[in-house]
C-alpha cells in the first residue's frame, strides 16, 4: 500500500446494476419507462439557444422551478431541484438529519437511505415491514432524529394511503419526514395536500420514472419555505451549479405537458393490470403494485431460477438476493409488445 | 425555533457571485468564454437520440471517458468525470483527504477549497502567497495530508512551471497531490507529462472554460489507475448517475474538435495581449496572466470605484472584498467588440 493511500476513504465498493445493452434484448430491470418523453422536449431541443451552454446555469434553476410551481400548484420558495432524486435525497439526509436520534425507514426500501445515513455518519433504525410487506404506523411514534418512506414503497410496489401519513405526521411533529413519492404517480396517493398542514414534511419526487427523463438527471422536493431555504443554503454552500442548461430547459418542457404526463401513465396504468392478471393465472403471487413495477413470487419455482432463464433470453428482470426477498422478482412494466414477448417466456421458464 | 430546526447543518449561507442578464450588459465577470461551443456540439443535439432520455445514463460515462482519453493521450482507468469540476474536486477531498495532517493551499486561490475542507472536517493550513502573489515552494516541503494548488492560480491568473509543480513533487512522496487546471489551456503549463511518474498526482480540468461549455457542468480529473478508482469507488457509494445523458454526448463532441479548441484559445489569448498593454497605458498594475482574464490594479484609483462605475454602464467585473486583493478587478477576456467597449469605459472611470 503507498502511504498516501493510508488516507483514502473507506468504502464499500459498488456494484452499478445490469445496464445491459444488447440488440433485441428487453429491458425490464430498472423501471425506466418504456415511452418517450414529451415531443415538446424534442422541440425544446431543435431551439435550444447554444449560448447558453457557454453561460453558467442560473444558480436558482428559476424555469424548471417555475414550471413545477405551476404544475403543482406550489411556490418557488417551496421548491427544491437537484441532480436526480438521489442528489435531493442525500442533501436532504445532509441538511435535516445532524441529530443524536436514530431516523427511521423500512428494512425493506430503497437501498441508498442506509448509503447516506453511513456517509454522514447518521444513526438509524430500520423497523421490519410486517410479513406482507406492509409497513406499522406504530414502529413510527418513537423518538427519533428524523422519517423517511419511500410510498409507493421500492421494491415492493405497495403504497400507504395519505391518512396513514398524516397519522405518521402526527405522531411526529418534532422531525422532518421525507416521503420519497419516486413512484407515486402510477396509482399511488401524494402527499401533496397534507404540506399546507405539515411544516415538517419534505415530499421527494422524480424526472426518472414518469417523466420517461432518467437519462436528465432532476428531481424535486416540495416542503415549506424553511426546509427549502435549509436544503439550497447546504446546497449553494459546497456546490452551487449542478443543474446544467440542457436538464433546466427540457425538464420545464417535460412538466409543463401535461396531457402527455397523464396518457403515458394511463397506458402505463393499463398494461400492469392485465399483466399483474396473467402473472396471477401463471401461479405468481402479485403484490398489489401502485408503481411501473411488479413485485412477484412464484409458488413453485425459484425467483432465481425465472431470473436466469429470462436473462439467457436477453429479456432483463431484478432480482435483489436480500434476506425475505430473495424469492420474489421484480419487473418494470414496458410496452404491450414487451409485455406479451416477457409473458411467454416466462410461462416458458416456469 | 422548530424543534426539527435544531438538527439543521449550520452552513454559512453562500450567497451566489452576481449573475446579471440584462439586454445590452458586458458580463466579464466569472471567466465564461466569450464564443460558442465547437459547432459539432450543435450537431450532436441536432442528432440526439430522443430514447436516451428515457433511459438512465452509462454510469461509468465511457463515450465521454473514451473521447478524453483519445486527446488527452490517456486510458479510460486514468480519467474520472463528475458534474464540473467543483464535483470532480469536492469528490477528490472527499476520497484522499482522511489523514489528521493538514492539507496545504495558498491563501489566496480558489475559495471553494477552505469551504470544502471544512464541510469533510478536513484540518488544512493556508501558506501566504509572496508580495508578487507567486507561490513560495518552499511552503509545501512540510509535512501534510495532501496539497492542492490551482496552476494558473486563481484569481491572480499567475502560472506555475511545470519544474516548480515537479519540485514539489518531488517533495511530497506521501501524500496526493492536486493540480487544478481549469485555466490551463490559455497558456499555461500542463502537469499532464508528469503523469507517468507521480502516482500520487491527480490534474483537474474543466469544460466550462476553454470547450465554452459553463453551462453544461463537467469536470474531469487525470490520475493513475489507483487514484482513480479510489474516486469512482466514492462516487458510485452514494451517488452513482449524476452524468446526464446531454452532457455525455454534447461533451463528447467539445472534446473531439481539438481544431476548434484550439482556434478558440487562440483568439482569446490574442485578446488577452492588447488588452494587457491597453491596461498597462492606463497606468494599471497587470499580472502576468495565463488565463482567459486579467488580474489588475491602478496605481491611483480604487478597484471599487472602477468596479461601481463598470457597472453603472452594464459592464460587469469582478471585485473580491478580501484582505490582500481588495484594491484589485478581475476581468474576463471576452470578445474583441466587448473589450473595446470595457476599455473605453474603463478609461473613463480612471
Amino acid at each position: 500500500m503507498k502511504q498516501w493511500e493510508e488516507n483514502f476513504r473507506k468504502v464499500v465498493p459498488y456494484v452499478p446494476g445490469e445496464q445491459p445493452n444488447q440488440p433485441g434484448m428487453i429491458k425490464l430491470n430498472t423501471n425506466e419507462n418504456p415511452y418517450p418523453p414529451s415531443p415538446n422536449v424534442k422541440k425544446a431541443m431543435d431551439e435550444f439557444d447554444m449560448d447558453k451552454l457557454r453561460l453558467y446555469p442560473d444558480i436558482s434553476s428559476t424555469i424548471l422551478v417555475e414550471a413545477l410551481g405551476e404544475t403543482y400548484g406550489l411556490n418557488k420558495d417551496q421548491i427544491f431541484v437537484g441532480v436526480g432524486s438521489d442528489d435531493v435525497l442525500a442533501t436532504a439526509f445532509l441538511t435535516f438529519f445532524n441529530g443524536t436520534e436514530p431516523i427511521l425507514f423500512p428494512d425493506i426500501s430503497y437501498s441508498f437511505y442506509e448509503v447516506w445515513a453511513q456517509l454522514y455518519h447518521i444513526p438509524y433504525v430500520t423497523p421490519s415491514l410486517m410479513e406482507d410487506f406492509t409497513i406499522k404506523r406504530e414502529d413510527y411514534y418513537r423518538k427519533n432524529g428524523g422519517i423517511v418512506i419511500a410510498n409507493p414503497n421500492a421494491p415492493t410496489s405497495l403504497s400507504l394511503g395519505i391518512d396513514a401519513i398524516k397519522d405518521i405526521l402526527e405522531h411526529n411533529k418534532e422531525s422532518v419526514v421525507i416521503i420519497d413519492e419516486a413512484y407515486v404517480d402510477f396509482g399511488g396517493e401524494s402527499s401533496l395536500p397534507l404540506l399546507k398542514d405539515y411544516e415538517n414534511l419534505l415530499i421527494v419526487q422524480t424526472f426518472s420514472k414518469s417523466y420517461s427523463m432518467a437519462g436528465i438527471r432532476i428531481g424535486y422536493a416540495f416542503g415549506a419555505p424553511s426546509l427549502i431555504k435549509a436544503m439550497n443554503d447546504v446546497k449553494y454552500s459546497y456546490n452551487s451549479y449542478t443543474m446544467n442548461q440542457p436538464s433546466l430547459y427540457y425538464g420545464t418542457e417535460a412538466v409543463k405537458d401535461t396531457k402527455y404526463h397523464k396518457e403515458t401513465l394511463e397506458k402505463i396504468m393499463k398494461t400492469r393490470t392485465w399483466v399483474a392478471e396473467s402473472l396471477k393465472n401463471l401461479g405468481f403471487k402479485v403484490i398489489p403494485s401502485s408503481a411501473n413495477f411488479l413485485f412477484v413470487s412464484h409458488e413453485e419455482v425459484p425467483a432465481e431460477k425465472i431470473y436466469e432463464e429470462l436473462r439467457a433470453k436477453k429479456i432483463y428482470i431484478r432480482h435483489f438476493k436480500k434476506p425475505r426477498i430473495d424469492n420474489y422478482l421484480r419487473i418494470t412494466i414496458g410496452t404491450d409488445r414487451e409485455m406479451e414477448v416477457f409473458l411467454a417466456a416466462i410461462t416458458e421458464a416456469i
